[in-house]
């Protein structure tokens, strides 16, 4: 059975009714010295693209699916099998996924991780069958009711023991399957008001829960890469995992920094009050650059949006940061995006992807190019070439202290600048964008 | 004199080295009917440009100026000098300026006025050399303290009548200058709290002085446009033109609507919650778009940043809505923009004005592919099919009532509704932006 | 059966132990010429009381209820029961619903409304047993998915048809059990993406389904007061009704003013980027304050939180508008407010309407003390004196011009101002909320 | 010479007619074990207080001074004095300043500090004929042009050797003058754009700074506490020390840890998305709280507005952490709140000092009543006993992995949470609030 039909897939809006198709990610050329797909390492999202409904705070879900109407293990199925489908149709190689995307909870925790286990065994096959890999698995510790206080912060000890439970499995189970990383999302792991929040206990716990994850991967050979993802707010007031930052401030605090990196998302960033390419720049040079979640926001708008990203400014500059990175692999390209609740057909789930994915590969070609030219580098490396020579180089050197710079400065202390150049550099950044 | 050398600007970042230069505005193809220079009616911002020296909260000016240790009416008219070069280096046909941007305050309103009277005799005579024209002309009415409480809603009646005396004199200089608009921006016309304010009589009393405003345009002969120009908040908590839609409320209030259009500037806008599109579409709809404010704000920022515009979509956008609406005459886009405080130098001004003017030629371009090509109406329409026929037609003809309605309802429950298509049409978008 | 267990309410957290309890509103003194209660018209919400799980977008639902398990009409009047308990426990005499609150969808239109009028024929019941009154009514035209792209501005006509058969059945039960106001609340009224969307037939036909829903009213003599609710975003991107100053456009456009009053919302104020009292101000200077959704939003997060009201700040400041406004009947201050997600257990309604009700009575204490005792008007009168005579008096009685004014002026250039006094008054309020 | 008349301060929006004076602070009670004014160390801000003229980004100052039209030294000197007699009015024992708000900039590095040295003898002098302390001095590296692109991350070098002079001298001041800390607030250290930034250049340079400045304060003996103030934006786009969490990333990176605390300001905290308290209890369990710049924002607003602090729920919940955290001193309460541009009469400073003073007093009785009576404690306690026993205890004495979690929660998967109660932890708080 095939659930997509990409005759069906065309550009509806335009003169031309081509098909949809990548006009930059068929470019497929060797760009800053890999082949194009080598740097794009695309994952579908298994929760938006074959869990959710399109339901939001105010109206039930309204996705037309081909698998509306199954239950348990027989809806999983059809879902894995569609989730694969697509996947091979838009040439995609990894997919992500929280233990509850792919297998029912069940009545007791052992029934659950049952569910669990025959789904792994399914998925295994049609990886197998297909070449799609797991960039990433994860445990969703936020959905259901006993999470209502918080996973491995929670106020309830029996709540971090059930969480142990499911990060136990899931990494046998990111093992079994070649999971490149493993992801810890904390919707939960924060406070509502800090009335009632021992917020010290919590974080402390959060970082034994964390700890004991990190053993246990080592026990089981599990050699994935641990990531956290920040996000500053919602579904909780106020989120441990803020953004980068606070997430470093926690790691080095409990020695933890070395075993985690960050999975960087784009509307979490926004949501946080920063430029999405602040946080990949922020990871980067604190060389905690992991994988990203690709999606946009609304800025307009204070909630997560999740949209699949078309923004080519983000795209660009996301790439940008990730070839200064050497890449993102083990990482990806996850796209942590969901379809509008408007856009309920199954073809959209078509139009959202090859979107998302073709911007991805215009921001990369843009991006390359910037770097191949030196474009934006050249004026940079110049603006700070005072602390290459002289006093900068002393300074840097660490050869000085405030007395001997208190002397210079006497000296020197009709101070020339120059111009930071903002508006030219946009312009810049625009020219590269058209003309890649 | 000359005050800009076009040899400096160059893209020091940039391997090509090229001279910065037009690279969409000079094909100045005929577009969507006419030549893209008659749908691109650029303004220079006497104020940002010339009167503004970089300063901030924190810090005072850093802008390094040909003109700087001059004072008073051989100050004005050498910026007055430099404005016309600079236009007339960028091919800018239009400028807009405050009162007190091109003559100083004297000691009294009467020697304040005199100066003013000086200063026009100059840009008049300006004008004719050049052939340059005044897009619009305003009063500033928020900057000395006298306005502290705000202007033609000051809680001081002599305040009100010192307004009175500005704008009527604003108004006969409009005329002698030929400007084309009159903007009213009311910096002060709003509130800082709310526990001292009588709104009330406030909103009565700048009725009332806009009233004034219209009758004594009338008596001297003044036939430009009125504009308002919406903010929300800054430098008030809240100022009362807070957007489009709560300027038509006044407007309809006191029966003003007819005399008054609008002036969007995309940094207002955002402020207020909106696209800069969402307002632009707002005024056309209710046919008051008069004329456009060209700059762009830091979304993640809560203040004016009055950037000059680089982003793509916001032009793009902005110059869709201008060409729907048919044009943006008697009104222009005006670059309410002012350079980062770093970029201090002289040149800069350039890369700001070119960046600019370029981003909304290639804007223009994209926007006028799309509606040639119908590549959204197309999709617009048919999605509003309904309403063309049918009980839809019943419904926009005024034929039928709630119980009509409920009649056919219960025959026709089973609603079929079809994908809204976001994500295909932002692609669609992408695609004619990248190809214009 | 009992639902509620009054003896468990009590302070966990105070030493003094004491039962939960009205600390202000128990005093039922005459304030302001009438009793408490007479300016306090509390009203349930029918649907977060009742009907609402504590879901969220990344959690099912957390509540504890003892109507959990029921399903279909059982669980509908088990509902209705529990709701009256409770409003007879709180002392509150009004309640409000949407139609979908009190009686499930059927599978066809005709079988909801059937289901809608037997349990109308319950709460019928109900009231007169109780003396329960309805405060407003409206029909749900958000949560279904046949509402995605609008209700009323759906770009299908057939859901506008749908619309009409719901708000035709919904007058028909607001005359019936006596509901003294109706609302709208357009929750799908607005857009995702401009993109797609033709705004002004979307508003046209807006206007249209109000003036038919104004139409049927007086044809079977519904007299109750009809409102709309602002709102500027979510669940749409951009909500039609934005604030109230947006509704008062949209109202005056069409001719509409006159018919409809606003139920002003707290959290729907401040996500449109105003304070409560802004917007209930706001209304009442335009003679629109209808009805209040009390209730409070953290302003540090984007989304409509919906919380119990216990700012103090806030309560007084609404109440002293209302008092300004002579009243809030036949409107009333609906509790639109939901328990937090962890906040599950059935007690938690009886802490959340006792801390909203309280709340409210100590604002209506201080508001009155407030304006009894002149603390605030003899401020403001005095700021504004200069418009009660001299040429302040001639402004405003229409007897001057710029020309006059001007002339005026000249003589008048050096102004005088006086102190706003902003962190005076601030002061003074707090004085009097503490000895309220 | 006297500058303030208190005879002139009264409640004039009052009937009562009472001069204005400390309703809560004039107590004076001995509360958690000290007198109130031992909690309450406030510190007068130099430069709202007698440098600023209300200006703002649409307006030129407003303030009317009774030093108005002095210069140089002569200004610098009445303001000290106008400073020392507004402390002694108000009983505020403490002050705090920044280099150039008490002595002009010279033409020369060397005048500069000249300047500053004739002015330290001025103030060493007035402090031991009043008793006044210094509680913390800084060095304003953000308002002169040479700080345009940064201070100690400008990527000019010699930038930063002038801002080593300049740290270097005011170390020696806050020795000299007894300073009990000495606050880094970095106003430029951030970016503008990250087109043209080397962002971990700055960072490193940042780290370089601070310990040079650790090592002189230890050569000349300087005690004094040493502070980072955290702002996230404004005047920059980005800025490097954007929060607590932030900070404390940046300080255990660069093992700079041990060293610094922070000086926390309310509206800061805002706009960085977090409460005030959050701020505070971040610092706390951190064991990094050093002082408060007390003030607050104007949360619907984008900016730092420095009001004077009037909101009894900051005041009490800031307290309720200084309390909690054993104190604040060394550091203190300092007013980082300017007047209204409005409030520009004189008075308004006694008005404004007397607001913030007073509501924090208030706040401190209700903060202490709320510890005394274990009013929250106790039921936080209550939440968090399951980590006291049992699993809980084991997994906080580490006694146990994901393996043995796992086995626990298998035969313990039926999870028993109980109700956050946030609506009744608020009415608590208000209760404490109005009985304080």
């Amino acid at each position: 059975m095939s659930y997509f039909n990409v005759e069906n897939v065309k550009y509806e809006g335009s003169k031309s009714k081509n098909p949809l198709s990548f006009k930059y990610y068929n470019k497929d050329e060797v760009v800053a010295g890999k082949l194009m797909k080598e740097h794009l390492r695309f994952a579908m999202s298994y929760w938006h693209t074959l869990a959710a409904n399109g339901s939001d705070p105010f109206g039930v879900g309204t996705y037309v699916r081909a698998w509306d109407g199954l239950e348990g293990m027989e809806l999983a199925k059809e879902r894995a099998k569609a989730g694969f489908e697509l996947m091979q149709i838009l040439g995609m190689e990894y997919y992500c996924f929280h233990d509850v995307d792919v297998a029912p909870e069940g009545k007791t925790l052992q029934e659950t991780l049952d569910n669990l286990d025959e789904m792994v065994d399914y998925l295994e096959k049609l990886q197998q069958e297909t070449g799609v890999k797991l960039l990433w698995a994860t445990s969703n510790m936020f959905s259901h009711p006993r999470f209502v206080h918080g996973a491995a912060t929670s106020c309830n000890a029996d709540v971090f023991a059930y969480c142990a439970a499911k990060v136990k499995k899931m990494l046998e189970v990111a093992k079994r399957l070649g999971a490149e990383n493993y992801v810890f999302w904390g919707g939960r792991e924060g406070y509502e008001t800090l009335l009632n929040t021992n917020m010290e206990l919590e974080l402390d716990n959060l970082a034994r829960f964390l700890k004991m994850a990190v053993e246990y991967a080592e026990e089981i050979g599990f050699t994935g890469q641990f990531l956290i993802e920040p996000k500053p707010k919602e579904p909780t007031k106020h989120q441990y995992d803020f953004d980068t930052a606070t997430v470093l401030a926690f790691l080095r605090k409990y020695n933890l920094d070395g075993y985690f990196k960050m999975n960087i998302e784009a509307n979490h960033a926004t949501l946080a009050g920063h430029t999405f390419q602040h946080e990949l720049h922020t990871c980067r040079i604190n060389d905690v650059l992991g994988s990203i979640d690709a999606n946009q926001g609304d800025i307009l708008l204070g909630w997560d949006t999740d949209q699949f990203p078309t923004n080519i400014y983000d795209s660009t500059l996301a790439m940008y940061e990730v070839l200064k990175n050497g890449g993102i692999a083990p990482g990806g390209l996850n796209f942590d995006s969901k379809l509008r609740r408007g856009s309920f057909e199954l073809d959209d789930l078509l139009y959202g992807y090859i979107a998302g994915m073709d911007n991805f590969a215009k921001g990369l070609l843009a991006a390359a190019k910037l770097l191949e030219e030196n474009a934006l580098e050249e004026y940079v490396d110049k603006r700070y070439k005072s602390y290459t020579q002289g006093i900068g180089k002393d300074i840097v050197d660490g050869k000085v202290g405030l007395k001997e710079l208190a002397e210079y400065a006497l000296e020197n202390d009709q101070i020339v600048n120059e111009s930071g150049r903002q508006e030219l550099l946009e312009t810049i950044v625009n020219d590269y964008i058209y003309n890649a």
